[in-house]
């Protein structure tokens, strides 16, 4: 058998290496346009602060290696600029010489990537302006940044790597701007989720744009669309990427409707001869039950491997992406899987969430915090849709837990009986993830009813009944503007307070005290109450960044973050 | 509804607040003997290094408390010295006054919990012996160990609550000794990894011995079963716990042949009035299909729920446990769930497991580690049935993943495909857990075969050949005696001197290179050639202990842990 692999990195890389593994006979051949054939594209940001102190340091494997190692061949500089599907060759370039030759193959995996959009702006082609695709490029850029000439810098673009170069460029003492689009940075997490993220870029003091549309690069600043001045020496675009589909499309394999390469559950796309795995292609998703495009590591690697397996007539099951992802932002540790509510409710699920905040381990403990963990789930089967966890602790630990479920096809009432391995040091007896299953199912067998922090302003707003049961010196503290204050502690005494007759919001620091109060309340013949999910503390979180660059006035006497 | 409820901590005072979110109207009364009806006992070791300062700390709540918050009626200092079945009440003692008089109850909830074993050993009854069970416990341990005169302290028992009191007592600057009856300490954990925390103990400077009987304890020394001398001016026991059923045995309520309350599903005893949860019962354990004890609060928890849930009609699903746990050895996290393969193979399950060491986030990061992951599986199914964790980083994220999937029953296909929330950060690409379910597929396929690091000394003492396939460096800085190197890079041109005609056990460091020269053996007609889990990292990890403290030739020129 001969493969031919096209690019290199996580999909290209992993077919490769599979293949040997089965077959020792097998010619392979890899070809990389660029000089590198296998670096850390996940690590690339990290190279601007200094972590990754070297660039050579993001290669992980060269040619020689290939070779001596694996005994596969790795042509880079070596572009593949036609596929000839008839002839099963490929047309290959020297990058460097412009020549040119075919060459031959039984088995074609096309692992090309995804490439950097960059938007129709005026300015965009000036060389202070960047991408971030591969370590030539964040050679660059580093290069660039490391002139003390330049100080500002904007990111355009608030995902992951807009995100992670914002960060680790402001560790290397630049002062940042990110400019994003939408009315949200992170895409994948929902917006009460994404106003923590807000604050915490903002408390960096990263100047944060959100709707904000780029109308002009210039050669020391961006113009918003508004006429806002943003200082920029540097500008980095890193508004989302789209799949390298150029090759296939001219070799008329199938492109599915999200723009990536159409494959089956094997990875073979319209030719079968021709596998393709990696950002290029469109895949499965597992809980929206269509195809999807995700650019990741993790996926690409699973499929490489499924891919090489195929070739040699091994069979595997597909089950197809759940989108599990993780970044840092300062000293925000966020995760998330499966899909958010947002995109839930946009694909027609009768969705509903929770948002539970928790210690991430025993109070007593040192460097204990809360967790912020949302629970999307589907009504009335329960079935888990998507988490998303954020906080000074082991967010991912949460969310891979939700992420195995999800995988299984899990519900709530899974999630609510998981028995986690605890000790102080690493959790709490009932762990967040079993919290905010069992305030899931509650709300799903209709024991009480909630509220979300999304909805507290406008509940404000239309006058409503906000009890917060807080003890007094809480409340002194900040507390949503007249809120009546009835501590859980003298609720029974006080109960009278509580009309009857109207609706009523039960909320405390982070809805445990008030679930204990709102229920209380029912069983006294309350039935218009209602639990806040989220409480005073994810109220301030979802306001606060608003409140400062909208110059809103805050439905706060005054925030507490603690 | 009257419930009288035994007992404070997770499981009693669970009970309580949960009996009150569903009734506003039951009659509530907590019996506690002791002076606190609800403190951390997870964390009570924690006061002797000062990470819990004040024992105050400790208590999460008093009856003031239980009364104005939740209008729970908690009797401390008051023990419930008889229930009356046939009346429906309990006989209560006064501690302090010794008066007595009866409760009546609807309901009743036994949740004793536990006590500290005490072995027949002469000088047991002393002064300076503790044991630790509660804050008074704590407190009286700590007080003592305060005076200057008291620096040597001996720990009896190698169990989770030995090891965290020799942990915090040697932050306290006290010299430590354990002395363990068993071949090893942490009996949930196997022999192999075992090893491991052995030696972070012995490198902590803490005197260890296993398969130590405990002949005397005089009064400032210790004397082993084989005559050795352990000083100590203190000493804890901590061998293990027994149920508390002196007052269920005689209300004649059932004791299960664990010796723990027996109860059914709901946790009803055999009076159907009389629930109990708690360590004082057994539960019926989801992979082992049997009734086991397990003293751990989170189940505790979850159970107290379910037994007032169905005090009120309720009906909850019961999965049994599955003993999920986690423990941090000095610079180790260590965590576990399921069952280990002993206990697997004593229980008669048809298991093979594998070893893998991988990095727990990106090499290029800071504080990437290596994680050590041992994954039990039963043959042919290949169901996930334990898995253990160590090492700097997160151990307890991976636990909690497959503690999750055998919630669910899953397989180690399952593991294989599951998509965990990758960046640089918080993981690799491959997830170690990922990995561990490929090399258990490939194992079960029969792709390739292994032996185990507990098989090497023995192998090496019948002269197997051992192909050692790291590069020359490596090797030069420690291997197994006798052992061949030919890097996996050389393998292809020097094939030829590995013989075909005997077993041939393939290491490198971690068996990932291993795996791949393997293969490249077996594709070339290699037959009896096996893949050595663990490799030389696990080997040197299992040797080590062993050799320093039984004086034992090593196997291996030198030990290398990196």
């Amino acid at each position: 058998m001969k493969v031919v692999v096209i690019g290199g990195v996580a999909g290209g890389a992993s077919t490769a290496a599979r293949i040997r593994r089965l077959d020792e006979n097998a010619e392979v051949i890899m070809f990389e346009r660029g000089p590198h054939v296998s670096f850390s594209n996940c690590s690339l940001p990290f190279h601007l602060s200094g972590i990754v102190p070297t660039t050579d340091k993001l290669i992980m494997m060269d040619p020689q290696q290939f070779k001596s190692k694996y005994n596969l061949e790795a042509r880079v500089s070596q572009e593949v600029i036609a596929i000839n599907k008839e002839r099963q060759t490929v047309t290959v370039r020297f990058v460097e010489t412009d020549e040119v030759y075919e060459e031959s193959y039984d088995k074609l995996m096309l692992s090309p990537g995804a490439k950097p959009i960059l938007p129709a702006v005026q300015g965009i082609e000036q060389r202070h302006v960047f991408t971030v695709r591969n370590v030539v490029d964040i050679e660059r850029l580093q290069r660039y940044t490391q002139f003390s000439a330049v100080e500002n810098i904007a990111i355009i673009g608030g995902g992951f790597i807009g995100v992670e170069v914002a960060e680790n460029l402001h560790a290397a003492n630049k002062k940042i701007s990110i400019i994003q689009r939408a009315p949200q940075i992170m895409k994948p997490y929902d917006d009460d989720m994404a106003q923590i993220m807000h604050k915490e870029i903002m408390d960096a003091n990263i100047d944060l744009y959100v709707n904000a549309d780029v109308a002009k690069i210039a050669t020391d600043h961006i113009v918003l669309g508004d006429g806002q001045i943003v200082k920029a020496d540097a500008v980095v675009v890193a508004i989302g990427v789209e799949p390298e589909t150029k090759l296939a499309q001219e070799a008329n394999l199938e492109i599915g409707k999200t723009g990536g390469i159409k494959v089956d559950g094997n990875y073979v796309t319209s030719d079968p001869a021709i596998y393709a795995v990696g950002d290029a292609i469109e895949v499965y998703h597992q809980v929206l039950h269509k195809p999807v495009r995700l650019a990741l590591a993790g996926p690409a690697q699973k499929q490489a491997r499924v891919a090489a397996d195929h070739m040699y007539g091994i069979t595997n099951r597909n089950r197809g992406v759940i989108g599990s992802s993780s970044i840092r932002i300062f000293n925000l540790n966020c995760a998330t899987t499966g899909i958010n509510e947002k995109t839930a409710k946009e694909a027609g699920f009768q969705a509903d969430s929770v948002y539970v905040i928790a210690p991430d381990k025993v109070g007593l403990m040192p460097s204990s915090n809360a967790l912020h963990l949302k629970l999307i789930f589907e009504v009335p089967t329960g079935k888990i849709l998507g988490a998303q966890a954020i906080g000074k602790g082991n967010a991912d630990k949460r969310i891979d837990v939700i992420a195995m479920l999800i995988t299984m096809g899990g519900t709530i009432e899974d999630l609510k009986d998981v028995e986690l391995s605890y000790s102080p040091l690493f959790g709490t007896a009932k762990d967040v993830v079993n919290m905010a299953a069992l305030v899931a199912t509650n709300i799903s067998y209709g024991r009480f009813k909630q509220v979300h922090v999304s909805d507290v302003r406008r509940l404000y707003e239309e006058n409503a009944l906000f009890v917060d049961v807080r003890e007094e010196k809480e409340f002194a503290n900040g507390h949503i503007k007249n809120a009546l204050n009835i501590p859980l502690s003298q609720l029974r005494e006080r109960m009278a307070e509580i009309p009857k007759d109207r609706a009523v919001y039960v909320h405390c620091r982070s809805a445990q005290r008030s679930y204990n109060a709102v229920m209380a309340l029912l069983n006294n013949g309350y039935t218009q109450v209602k639990n806040v999910s989220g409480s005073f503390l994810g109220i301030c979180l979802y306001e606060y960044f608003h409140d400062q660059v909208d110059k809103r006035q805050p439905i706060v006497t005054q925030y507490n973050f603690k």
